[in-house]
């Protein structure tokens, strides 16, 4: 006990000092959290151990950031963003996708592996965009528009494209034979289950919670209550086997219509930002093995390096083309897709610790986060000044 | 992992709803988690088990809670409250002291389970006085102002009663024969230590921090920083052999006084009172084993609950009696300081963990700091009702 609760402080110091420097240096503070991770963990001060305690409350801590996620979600702006923003996400989904999962064959011969490489190199953060974005004040062009758009698309489509390979990787790992092909139809009923469930609880719940919101006040039950449903939607989730990170989304995004949405969401940061989800960003810095760095891992990096640009600058800025878009549009809308965050670094953990995926792709996705998000707001820059647009 | 996630579901919304129910009957939410604890317990529905992850989230609430109240503190109010207040906190902490240690030798022969039933019945838990006080428009009386200012200090010297009986307790357990007094002294050389430097920590912490303030914004770096803060502190203290809660509730005075303490106050009220210090509560109840009630239990039960009534009226209404007070005020302000909250039963609780009292004297504890809630908003009603004041 003694120890978890030093092991808790060093966290929050660390964490919170690298976020700082991050933010100095126009980083998300994600990238800070996760090196005072390393620098905790066995590579280099070895004074935080990565034991059961640290595990659920880092568990608990992605329930709480993805929980977050949802509710942060402007559900109005998903319904109303419309097809191109749709086909644009899609596009730059299926291209990491399949290109990830082929060139993964170059290193592995596990399907299901390559598979999940191609997974994690899907999953759009838009945040450091939506910063650039806002700084070069250019949110409110058509480019910007689209790309927020597709963002929150590329968001849940991603989420269930984790959720399904999840599910069916571990179903037909622990069955093979004839029994597979049945094994995995179950585990799609179920999620299409899920989703419709999902799709409902998006649309109603809200209205009928919004309807007795005039007898409640935003209070310590609303945020009780909330954060119970997160983790009990999460908790079905895994349980049905599909990722509990889905489940804690879902939860957000249905309380996101709520009238009270502004407290839940103010309550919530404080929890997750400030103090859970810290813990599991230092978790995922301590349980990567620097040390195992090897020729191969650097190639696999390079690699899945050059798939996450190229997929989403062609992808997207491809799809952003064909929808008669200009070229100086599409090559900011490919651009402003390339960052990746959260998403690919939780996919990845999942993976890791499910036994899907081996150590020589945690480590390459960790860095492949970092540098798109280095180059991102570098490249968004230069797609947006004048020299590109007048060239086009 | 699962199996703790739903516990943590079932926790929140049965605590809640307990609390909720307890709020419609007037009484303290504290109270309806606590029985919500026992229901999810053992003794009724089995559906909830105090495991090693329960109690790490238990623990992390009893540092947010103690941390939130030592926030919640008023510090100019202990400044000024002057020698009356201060005289009698300190004649009601003695007589429970002295009279429930006394009273413990009709039940165990052991000094230090005796001399921690005293310590258990000492602390004041004042918020149901203050909502009743408030109700009744008498928060501002010289009975009112005397209640609060005695309460305050009930608290802290309560809290460092407890630290030294619990480190001197501890000492001489594991030490026995000539060495034990040397060993005793050292303890007490440690405790003077940390208070003398609470002290400076409490006085000078906030001017060097409030210097700042200008340059910094109440962000989630304070809140992070503050948690760790209040962490590290019930760390040390633990070390030192001082309780942990001890150190929490200093961390909170030392920032209770600093310019973005509202914001820190709000932002730690939610990961408290809407998160964890329900799963500490609920631990209580879980861990209290109601099948253990016999004939000794509920003598224990109805001597201690006599001794935390008569103790409080006699020793605060004395001293206020002897402070040259009216009858009327004096009988108000020993109603006022009857009731127990959660420090007797966070005190109680450490004494079990670390093997100091019985649970022979857990649910006794638990009983009494019901029956004085009950009882203090009657009784204090009728003390300020005219008939009395007539009388007078």
């Amino acid at each position: 006990m003694e120890k978890t609760l030093l092991s808790i402080v060093l966290i929050l110091i660390f964490t919170k000092i690298g976020g700082i420097i991050s933010r100095k240096l126009k980083m998300p503070e994600v990238l800070g959290a996760l090196i005072s991770g390393v620098i905790l963990g066995p590579v280099v001060l070895n004074i935080v151990q990565y034991d059961n305690n640290i595990k659920l409350l880092a568990n608990l801590g992605v329930i709480m950031l993805m929980f977050l996620a949802g509710l942060e979600t402007n559900v109005e702006e998903f319904k109303k963003s419309g097809l191109s923003a749709f086909i644009i996400a899609v596009a730059g989904i299926i291209l990491p996708l399949v290109l990830g999962t082929i060139s993964a064959y170059m290193f592995f011969n596990n399907f299901w592996e390559n598979l999940f490489v191609g997974v994690i190199l899907t999953a759009t953060s838009v945040s450091i965009t939506v910063e650039t974005l806002k700084e070069l004040g250019k949110l409110n062009t058509r480019s910007g528009i689209n790309i927020l758009g597709a963002a929150v698309i590329d968001d849940v489509l991603g989420l269930i494209l984790i959720s399904v390979v999840l599910a069916v990787a571990q179903t037909s790992s622990s069955n093979s034979g004839s029994l597979g092909v049945l094994s995995i139809l179950y585990v799609l009923v179920k999620i299409v289950l899920f989703c419709i469930l999902s799709i409902v609880g998006v649309i109603y719940i809200p209205k009928i919670l919004n309807k007795f919101s005039e007898y409640t006040k935003p209070g310590r039950e609303l945020l009780t209550f909330s954060i119970a449903f997160a983790i009990l939607i999460a908790f079905i989730a895994e349980e049905l086997g599909i990722a509990s990170i889905t489940g804690a989304y879902i939860a957000g995004l249905i309380l996101s219509s709520l009238t009270h949405k502004e407290y839940l969401e103010r309550n919530v940061k404080a929890i997750s930002s400030g103090f859970l989800s810290l813990i599991f960003f230092a978790s995922v810095g301590i349980e990567s093995n620097l040390k195992g760095i090897n020729l191969e891992v650097i190639y696999i990096t390079l690699t899945m390096f050059i798939i996450a640009v190229v997929g989403k600058i062609i992808g997207c800025g491809g799809a952003a083309k064909l929808l008669k878009m200009t070229t100086s549009e599409s090559i900011q809308i490919g651009t402003g897709m390339i960052s990746r965050g959260e998403v690919a670094i939780i996919t990845a953990n999942i993976g890791l610790q499910k036994g899907i995926i081996s150590e020589e792709i945690f480590l390459p996705t960790l860095i492949v986060v970092i540098l798109t998000t280095i180059i991102t707001p570098i490249l968004l820059k230069l797609a947006f000044s004048h020299r590109i647009e007048k060239s086009v």
